[in-house]
């Protein structure tokens, strides 16, 4: 079993290439609800959703986040009765805001509605909401403080951020499963995701932490920062208005109080060596996922160095010693 | 002022017609609810959804309810789901129910959402619900006590129907400006809808019978029964379960205590003669609506009978003395 902390579209292609190379029963994932929103009335969680359609095979690959071939003619009508719009659910979309916001308003978890879609859906893997309590990601920024979506979708990451809170995290609690999840996994993996935004949030839900400090498997975190600039969105600006410089090193000082092995792009071999010297166990491969390849490559070379064993089908990792 | 007791595809056609003869700011219409469903966790009210599509322009003529042109990639979706998809909720249709819905979440009245979705859409018209307070038509039938939808969509009406009750009616209050309608109306017209099940729920709301028997202008009535059938639809089943003869005496029965004038369809001539005896108003003239002008008509001819002044353009009345 390995687990895999994850959001965002970074994690949503790391997740396509796992679901590659190994069996979908024996992936628990743990995802982000920090940009969980009420859209129409109707609760939206991203990063759920991305993550569902990946493991059911509907997510739109061309956009990385909704239905594929999805049509947006309720999103129009909406437009015209004065409604915003700028947040795109397609129409096939809504189907599971509309089932998940039905079984919440019947009295179920966040949990419990994920399981159920997920069965509906024929995904194997294993779902967890970071925690059923509600844990809004707000960002501070000189407009004002903004929702995630708000600050992300709606006004396309353009503000200064002062800060990033996590506001409920102090109260919330994992969802059921979850802390044993990470801490009797083989392996714990940290998605490529922004480690501010997406990882963050989960991290900032109480117990969290303290599971990963006592996982019994190696925990590997995934770089999203090549360079000086994450692969795609606002993890630079975010992990900068957290104090963190915007590099191999600002992740693995996110990370630095559980991580084991830290996984960066091959371009980052010089920053991997100043690293190592630190104490952490630092590995170069091509972490850029552009075709689906790319993420089963990624998803093995990650497996491999954590625990070669839990590898379904023959590993031809290519880790750092392959690289140009 | 007119105002217009509605319900059904055929007071929506009727509406049709009267919208192309006489300003729609000079119109109220109160509408049916007892058809009101909660699909897919949403507040859906059938009925007025028709009318408003109707005074809007977007009803779909060819089905005769929904928006045309609608898509119905959502409801597909949640058949994937396994949710139910027997009544059919268009794309864009779903961002009326999605607002509606949202507005009474937030505490609104179901007249206060009507009116905002209305002022969105541009409606002129003034659409009322019956009642904001929740009247459910009940239809018992052999298989058990069904929803007014659950026995007309989900079923096809193909059961029996021992009786028909409108729960909640005798606690309903009727919507703000309902009576008043009815009292100080030029005309009240009873569309040519089911009098059991969509004109029944209105007058089975305290207060609304009464305020027929006050009404200062004509009440007529447009028979939805040619010959010893409806023109469409379960009305002669659920006449025949309420006591009351598939016929348009039947329709004057039903509606004996406050009603002017019958408007019946030409080929009822004769036994327009017989109920003339009885002391009755009845006019005869072309009922079926099959095409735009054929609603035109209906309505101008209706709207000479009981005031020849409400007619905005130059009324050529077509009354039973100038049919073949």
């Amino acid at each position: 079993m390995i687990c895999v902390l994850t959001g965002g579209t970074g994690g949503a292609k790391f997740v396509d290439g796992l679901r590659q190379v190994m069996p979908a029963e024996e992936i628990t994932l743990v995802v982000n609800t920090g940009d969980d929103l009420l859209w129409w009335g109707l609760y939206v969680s991203p990063d759920i959703d991305s993550i569902t359609y990946v493991l059911s095979g509907m997510l739109s690959r061309e956009r990385g986040w909704g239905v594929k071939g999805d049509t947006f003619l309720c999103l129009q009508a909406m437009g015209q009765l004065g409604e915003p719009t700028w947040f795109h659910t397609g129409d096939r979309d809504l189907a599971v805001h509309l089932l998940r916001s039905r079984l919440l308003a019947e009295g179920k978890t966040l949990s419990e509605a994920t399981s159920i879609v997920c069965g509906k859906l024929g995904v194997k893997a294993c779902i967890l909401p970071m925690s059923n309590s509600r844990v809004e990601t707000r960002v501070d920024t000189p407009v004002g403080e903004l929702s995630f979506e708000e600050y992300f979708v709606q006004r396309w990451y353009q503000d200064p951020v002062n800060a990033v809170r996590f506001a409920g995290a102090s109260d919330a609690e994992a969802a059921p499963g979850v802390i044993d999840a990470i801490v009797s996994a083989d392996a714990v993996l940290i998605a490529p995701s922004n480690p501010v935004t997406s990882i963050g949030p989960i991290l900032a839900v109480p117990g969290i932490r303290e599971a990963l400090h006592g996982a019994r498997g190696k925990i590997a975190a995934v770089s999203p920062i090549v360079g000086s600039a994450p692969v795609a969105g606002p993890a630079g600006i975010l992990m900068a208005a957290q104090g963190l410089p915007c590099s191999i090193a600002g992740v693995a000082q996110a990370y630095e109080d559980f991580l084991d092995i830290l996984v960066c792009d091959t371009r980052d071999a010089r920053a991997a060596d100043a690293l190592r010297k630190s104490g952490l166990r630092v590995q170069c491969t091509q972490t850029i996922m552009r075709s689906s390849d790319d993420k089963a490559a990624l998803a093995r070379n990650v497996l491999s160095l954590v625990a070669a064993n839990v590898v379904s089908d023959q590993p031809q990792a290519r880790t750092a010693s392959d690289q140009p």
